[in-house]
């Protein structure tokens, strides 16, 4: 049977969690997934290939680094990283964002690195 | 020469129209649509056989009514419509959401209608 159907409350999702640079899925849509990400500091540059990548902030400011300049994000802005380019997320304070990008998208990309982690499920 | 990238920034998209009921594109991921959109008062009965419906409420509130009982949307909520659910938003005041879903998506889906209206591209 199935569960009532709740909504999914941003800021309830983010505080349940405090690493940074870990992708967590909060919503599944067709084969892209919604998810939730705390950063702080520089990531790596990567690109997608296969994929854009949405980034929308939901508190702090990121600066998502692009070969062209910059693009920076305050709460409440979105952005779309066309796939194939070449970005690094840079938030110079704690910085929460919603991803949304198809399911499996890797964090880093083509890059690989100590950072890469595929993004975890987590419950409602 | 491409343009310089700019953020989309919601509120001032918002701020841009006033029409209700009627979805503005305001970026696009692939082959999917982040869209915006002011409800008030309710809309019709449908469902999208072949698409999950994400929305996410910026401001007022937004019920969706579903066959098996209503999820109620605060700001910073989101909730995704499986494919083939019936629902029907409502809103007591003026609200303004965000939606994602497969470009080409029709607001009325299987019900057509006098709402039926495609979403409308608004310039960055």
């Amino acid at each position: 049977m199935p569960r009532k159907p709740v909504p999914v409350n941003i800021a309830e999702k983010l505080a349940g969690f405090s690493e940074l640079w870990s992708q967590k899925t909060v919503a599944v849509l067709n084969d892209y997934e919604v998810k939730l990400a705390k950063l702080h500091g520089e990531f790596v540059w990567h690109s997608h290939e296969d994929t854009d990548e949405l980034f929308l902030v939901i508190s702090g400011r990121l600066t998502i680094q692009l070969r062209d300049g910059d693009v920076v994000l305050d709460p409440g802005e979105l952005f779309v990283v066309p796939r194939g380019v070449e970005h690094c997320p840079l938030a110079d304070e704690e910085t929460a964002i919603l991803l949304f990008e198809p399911t499996g998208t890797m964090n880093t990309g083509d890059a690989g690195g100590p950072m890469t982690k595929a993004a975890e499920l987590v419950s409602s």
